[in-house]
């Protein structure tokens, strides 16, 4: 599809069909567009975990809110952001980078200095919400990704945080849980949303042009 | 084009052709795009500048460290966010929701409440932080609608965002500047990352498979 026409198509689903299971090369190739998504300075501070495993998918839905959608689709992409920049991390990026590139691993030395000085300026708290922002572009991508592909998704950001955590082992990881994308096929009949006008804000609220 | 064609063909182009300018039409499709990115609760936080006047982006140039494609590119879209939320805000979405679906205002007052109580439990700079994750998402979305229409981007983020918002009178908007998109076309000669090999963390790294 069309990109316009995909996001026309697309909207948060709120009942899947619990039949249906998402081919897995629509979620390869969904998980790959979260992958190629740009971050900050190619940080790339996020990570996903996919999810089809039904008995796991049964103990993050009372996490969700009791959400249908974690169990009747077939597959719950979690996206979990770095907790924090670290030297370790930042230095794996450059040299695993200057390296696929056959550069000298130095190349980079002062840009990652300048980068870090910054990167380190930040709290903790805001260096997790940075690293969570770039998550983001890549969820955003993904949530585009499956309506081009034609799969329904529910994008949420309505579960507890800390227990999605917990259970998924991500504090040991340096990993906290931002969103999630719900896989699966819309169930038309007992949806609610499916058949709502889409609304968004009056566009000439949304944009503002300086020409 | 194809999507992950689409973003693989795209980099973070480093140096624009100054005497090309991206085709209006095009720049209201990646507007669009952005437009219609899904957001937290529909609450759709933050707008887009869309800046084509030369005087203004040559006025962005320093605040953005002197970045050459500011104003080699045509286009520079800010994205900027609520800077907290507040019940003007909130219940204007909602009464608009509902009155564009032909529903009674008060349809959706018990899911309002809990929604307010939600975003207030957070402070002013969590707030801020929330909305501007769902303007990251209209920017992921927005930098791929750029790639599918082979219009070349730069993503920044190395912008002094106190000194734009002041520039744009961000701050009489309630609105905190997040990024910025630059559109143009890509100078090949003159630019020294577009023949470098794109580079993400490793796949194994990058993704859980838990089936």
């Amino acid at each position: 599809m069309q990109l316009l026409e995909a996001l026309n198509w697309r909207y948060a689903t709120k009942k899947m069909d619990d039949s249906y299971v998402v081919p897995q090369e629509l979620v390869n190739e969904i998980i790959e567009a979260a992958y190629l998504a740009p971050t900050s300075s190619g940080l790339q501070p996020f990570q996903v975990f996919s999810i089809s495993n039904k008995e796991l998918r049964e103990k993050i839905q009372p996490i969700a809110y009791g959400q249908s959608q974690i169990t009747d689709g077939s597959h719950v992409l979690v996206f979990a952001a770095w907790d924090k920049y670290t030297d370790e991390r930042i230095d794996a990026i450059f040299d695993h980078m200057n390296t696929e590139r056959g550069l000298p691993l130095e190349t980079t030395d002062e840009y990652k200095a300048g980068l870090k000085a910054q990167l380190y300026a930040m709290s903790e708290e805001q260096q997790a919400a940075h690293a969570a922002k770039q998550a983001y572009i890549g969820f955003g991508i993904a949530i585009t990704a499956a309506a081009m592909l034609k799969v329904d998704a529910t994008p949420m950001e309505g579960f507890v945080n800390a227990d999605l955590d917990k259970l998924l082992g991500l504090e040991e990881k340096g990993l906290k849980s931002t969103t999630i994308l719900t896989l699966g096929k819309r169930d038309a009949e007992g949806d609610w949303l499916v058949n709502m006008k889409k609304v968004r804000h009056p566009k000439n609220t949304f944009l503002t042009e300086i020409k």
